[in-house]
């Protein structure tokens, strides 16, 4: 496979020249999406050559039969996933009756840029078909942050060497499966396709959760600027309806279609009727026009991009870098709705379902905290309080009582729909998370409102949980974990995880406290909490002996935590002394000898010095980091960011910059060979993060903003913008100076470089 | 479901009356076979009621591809299991034109025999068809030991209260499917059906294993003693051949139906024309007769019992549970083909796909060396060593070199094929059963020659594998054992796993020793091997470090070996003070409360003290005992037998009792509700066990045969016989007297109660 064919440029993602190699790696690469729905940048028009069709809309899924080998009690009858949608995008073209097919025709020219400066995909190539006829094409596409259900296409299609007839077929195809379906089942059942005068469409609905999806299209036509009124011919299939218009042309003359699709959906609007919503988007739409959308959306994105941006002087790739991940996760998610979240591969893909993980409260919550206004993070939160329920019966199905919560591995409905063992249940750490995450929002937004009015209740949840789950060793006259699995997934069934056991230990502690603190300033919140969850003291009092017993495995001897109990039984052989061609290992070693070496495949115990950096002092860090750094191999694309972060902290810039350009480039230059199945969307986060609190050295504890910036040599300055509290803060770093502005009138107290100061 | 419905009676399992919900059960229990081959208990005639049709021939199989939930590096492709064979039992009866189906048709003193003493099923019935007519049926069927490829059926059919017409429809049907075929697909490819004169057949290919099967029939009618001879109709479809006959019958007048099957198979014959040898093995069928065949199955069993018999007098239910686990192993596994092995299902149903599993060293060797001549147990050994270059492929894949093999969890043909990471990856103490078995083998017969010859290779390849796979820990300075699953599979992932441990510690020290003993005695042998293996000295002499070196988890302060590292982290409450709606655990707790909990689902540490119960003290067993044993659930068929050995050995013989009665009805009285798909018969061997070495006593350890026999309460006497080394013994205890005998002339050297003598 063809890599690092992405031409450098500080503003677009750009493609010349057309590999087939490279047509699904493309596909993700190129996605575009608004935050309600995304598309694979899949052609307009046929491709008979390998593809991975995909449309998304947020929220929209289904649960699909559980596939397991060997079945255990407790999982989950269904796997949810996110829905391959109606295809929109569709335009089948014919010159002189014969199909344009780039799979079988002459491609040259072929150049598709990703404008993330303005929120645009376009597409220009020529193609010479085998009647001899020459063509070229230029498609522009985006998803509207205007009018949020719509899609636009323009495609353009020139004459080049003959005259005659060309052929826009303009479609919606609600025949559509999902690739990762475990039964290769249909999740849509289809309504009706139709059209209604000048509008087509295909309204279907999910099988057994009964979404109902209105995809509708209208196309207006010109030549020379100028409009054309078009007869079309309706073509219609059981799920699919097409307009067939035929236009005859001279040499050199164009054709441009301006398909507008509006998708619409009944989590939005009411289920009986759609298509008049879906009519109302077109009619908005085609009002509109297409060159006011595109000036709408630019605005959009200019508007984006005025926090969220990060300049990067001297170094162009890394401009690209960071700017095509800052724009990917503004495309996912965009905060406006409780009910949506962060599926690891965003719309760009099937691969985890499209669900939510902890990745949101572990590595994308800062990253919007930062760049939006609050509300966007709190939706997020929300998600979680929405679904707390949920979680009080997940953990219910592995034998927990009395409203303990543990939130699913994986969910999209607030249902756990993970079904790997050794995850699905031991991967319990994830329960910290979500209270990580309201640590987080109170710290960077200041508002501690959220914990009386919604946090509170999610921390008894989690707390009960931990403290059943904590079992008591009489042996150690201590508080145990057994039967765990961390972060790093290459240990299973693991006792006393370190970083398991430390944030149980913390969100017992993080609970405890804000009770008392709600008891005293928040007595009405604090009564109705109490007499919602029935907690009782004599729980508050069991968490206090737990908190005070926990045990945390640790070496006396090399004064270091042990990601677990026993690691050190494990031979000790650094990562860069294994053969490369045993790398990566989850592709070259049977899982047992992975789980038994001393391998990590993301930062453990390292994750937990990350979100607790305040509370272990520069020495243990580095001790630790020296310790793990090298036996980790970074086979999960969250773990190369906390590294690089910790190593910035520590001072060491060539490791902190060679972590980063690990995650950074990540899908750009496809190091897992596996891009073509989507997006790292949540990691991206994690590269955002490797800048700002890496190498910007921002913290957020304990109420006390602080930047300890330092700059890579590769780079000639960077800056990044910061919302915190109601003001922008702009850092600037260089290897000459370092400068923070407030962008706003409020003044803020902050620490540069161990220095308290006001700006 | 009506469990304990089978009349107790010494010789027979009986059945009376006719319940719907226990046709599955029944299937299962009333099974016949003859090692070659086996048949569920399925009705000869059309039954539409839920069945699980099965006939299985011993080592055919095919290669299902692997279902699984989330694929680890490592895993196979496919699982070989057993195959459901075509159907050579069938018999449609239609009177006066109307079909006789037990599901709807009235029937009455339905009665089921299986007779152990002489080895046939009947089984009798009276019934009621729509159309008023009645019949009486009476069929009886056995598959032959004296031609180990022919089955025989006689189905009689008895016009009650009409004249009229009785048509027979026998038919041979190779359109089956396996019930537990992962993707529902036909294992079989039809290579043709047909007839040649009076002999039907259907000829069929395995798909992928290409083993070709021919199975034939012939039939022959008698009424009044006098063979009819009757023209029939072809009744040929795709996958199935039937003959139909038609008779015209008076009041009371009987038809006789002697069906004649021949199983013919590719392993055996040469492929190209498996017609021929099934011609024959039905003429020579047809040639003795069905009373003859009848009277050579008696013979046959007869001679079984000689030596396989245990008589427990005071208590029918004993007798016949005993009885019956004896006749399901004889029937499952004979010996003379040392291509075959026995399945955990034997021939009674699909469940664990057939295939050969630890429990066969573990469990069944002991029962074929004390009942049967030594070839039987030697042909066991020799499947494993067959099977050496497989294992040592198998630990490849696994990334262990040099010559080490992992023998494979779940196997037909040497390959794994089984595909759970924690056991498939962990559960390698099977491993050391191979080696186990070996000693065994040397022990009860006192043939050494066969470690020169087969064993040591064996040996050399599970040591080398043992000699990697321990991982030198600095910290405990000692050998660890990381990552395993040990016997009881209710932990899984666990570090230094004391059986583990153990054995792997004496599998090198016994490989170590005969190869010292071979170095000395059997110079040529030795050399041949050193050869062959390209062992070294450097090998041995880290064998040597490991065996001194390996760590066993222990409690000082309890001064009890611990099942694994951390065990004592654990809550440890007896199993009996839990809920009983919580149990069985398997059923009603997830899998990772399961995990975490001290609860054992068979003997672990205790399997290992008794392997080795020579080298503990009593005090040390009993201490042992009286810690696992009350967390000890016995969720696996395997489990009470070890018990109840090490309860007698502590002269518990209440407890003993008890655990005996958990394994002896197991099935007969269905205690877990699944009979229905396959009787336990690997764990049947277990039951043997529990009476020879539990109450019995039998030691056989270091070329020293003890008896130590103990009597529980409720029986009178009870009498069983012991191959030894050429000699039969037979032990009789009563509570007054025991008595051992020695039935052949050579005199043997055994230790009674703790006394040496000669008998």
């Amino acid at each position: 496979m063809n890599i690092q064919y992405i031409i450098p440029h500080e503003w677009s993602i750009i493609e010349e020249g057309f590999d087939k190699n490279n047509v699904g790696s493309s596909e993700s690469i190129f996605s575009i999406g608004n935050g309600y729905m995304g598309q694979r940048a899949n052609f307009e028009e046929t491709y008979s050559g390998k593809s991975l069709q995909g449309s998304y809309i947020g929220g929209i899924y289904y649960p699909d039969k559980t596939r397991v080998g060997w079945w255990k009690n407790g999982y989950p009858e269904y796997f949810a996933k996110v829905l391959n949608a109606p295809n929109w995008i569709g335009i089948d073209i014919k010159i002189n009756g014969q199909t344009l097919d780039l799979n079988t025709c002459e491609v040259s020219n072929l150049r598709r840029e990703l404008n993330m400066k303005e929120g645009w995909l376009c597409r220009s190539f020529t193609a010479k078909l085998a009647n001899g006829n020459q063509i070229s094409v230029e498609s522009l596409r985006f998803i509207s942050f205007k009018i949020k259900e719509l899609g636009v296409v323009q495609y353009e299609v020139k004459a080049l060497n003959f005259k005659g007839t060309i052929e826009f077929n303009p479609y919606l195809d609600a025949g559509i499966k999902n690739h990762d379906a475990n039964y290769d089942e249909y999740f849509w059942k289809i309504l009706g396709v139709g059209n209604d005068d000048k509008v087509g469409f295909a309204c279907s609905e999910t099988f057994k959760t009964e979404f109902r999806v209105c995809t509708a299209m209208q196309n207006v036509f010109y030549t020379n600027d100028t409009e054309i009124q078009s007869d079309f011919e309706i073509q219609k299939e059981e799920k699919k309806i097409g307009f067939k218009y035929q236009f005859n042309v001279v040499q050199n003359q164009t054709i441009i279609l301006h398909k507008y699709a509006a998708v619409v959906q009944s989590m939005n609007h009411p289920k009986d009727d759609l298509l008049a919503p879906a009519k109302k988007v077109l009619a908005e739409g085609v009002a509109l026009g297409f060159e006011n959308l595109l000036e709408e959306q630019k605005k959009a994105w200019n508007e984006i991009w005025e926090t969220a941006d990060i300049v990067i002087e001297g170094d162009v790739k890394a401009q690209q870098a960071i700017r095509f991940n800052i724009f990917q996760l503004n495309q996912t998610y965009t905060g406006d709705d409780a009910r949506l979240n962060i599926g690891p591969k965003g719309f760009t893909g099937e691969k985890y379902g499209g669900s939510t993980y902890w990745d949101t409260e572990a590595y994308c919550i800062p990253f919007y905290l930062s760049t939006k206004d609050k509300h966007v993070a709190e939706n997020l939160l929300k998600y979680r309080y929405n679904q707390l329920d949920r979680a009080v019966e997940n953990a219910g199905k592995l034998g927990f009582t009395n409203g303990a919560a543990l939130y699913p591995m994986v969910t999209m409905n607030g249902e756990e729909c993970h079904n790997e063992w050794e995850i699905t249940f031991e991967e319990i750490h994830r329960n910290g998370a979500m209270i990580y995450a309201i640590y987080n929002y109170v710290n960077y937004t200041g508002d501690y409102t959220y914990i009386p009015k919604y946090g509170m209740e999610v921390m008894i949840g989690v707390a009960r949980f931990w403290a059943q789950r904590a079992t008591f060793s009489k042996d150690k006259n201590q508080y145990v974990i057994l039967g765990v699995t961390g972060p790093n997934e290459y240990e299973n069934n693991v006792n006393n995880n370190f970083y398991t056991n430390y944030l149980a230990q913390w969100c017992l502690r993080f609970a405890k406290e804000n009770l008392e603190h709600l008891q005293s300033d928040y007595a009405e919140d604090y009564h109705r909490i109490i007499a919602k969850t029935g907690l009782t003291s004599t729980e508050t009092t069991q968490w206090k002996e737990v908190i005070e017993k926990m045990y945390l495995p640790k070496s006396e001897k090399l004064d270091i935590f042990l990601q677990q109990d026993g690691f050190l039984d494990k031979e000790i052989i650094p990562a860069d002394q294994l053969p490369k061609e045993q790398r990566p290992l989850n592709q070259k070693w049977s899982w047992d000898r992975i789980l038994r070496s001393c391998y990590i495949k993301q930062a453990d115990t390292l994750q937990g010095m990350y979100f607790f950096e305040n509370h272990f002092d520069s020495d243990t860090l580095e001790r630790h980091f020296d310790f793990y750094e090298p036996i980790t191999v970074h086979e999960s694309s969250l773990s190369p960011c906390v590294h690089s972060i910790i190593a910035s902290k520590l001072n060491r810039v060539d490791k902190a910059y060679e972590f980063y350009l690990r995650t950074a480039r990540l899908d750009l230059d496809d190091y897992n060979h596996e891009v073509h199945e989507g997006l790292h969307i949540t990691s991206m986060a994690g590269t955002w993060l490797s800048v700002v609190q890496g190498f910007g050295g921002m913290r957020n504890f304990d109420n006390q903003l602080a930047f300890n910036p330092i700059i890579p040599k590769q780079w000639k300055s960077y800056s990044f913008k910061i919302n915190y509290r109601g003001s922008t803060l702009q850092m600037y770093k260089s290897h000459e100076a370092t400068q923070l502005l407030n962008l706003t009138e409020k003044s803020v107290e902050i620490t540069l470089n161990g220095k308290k100061m006001i700006v």
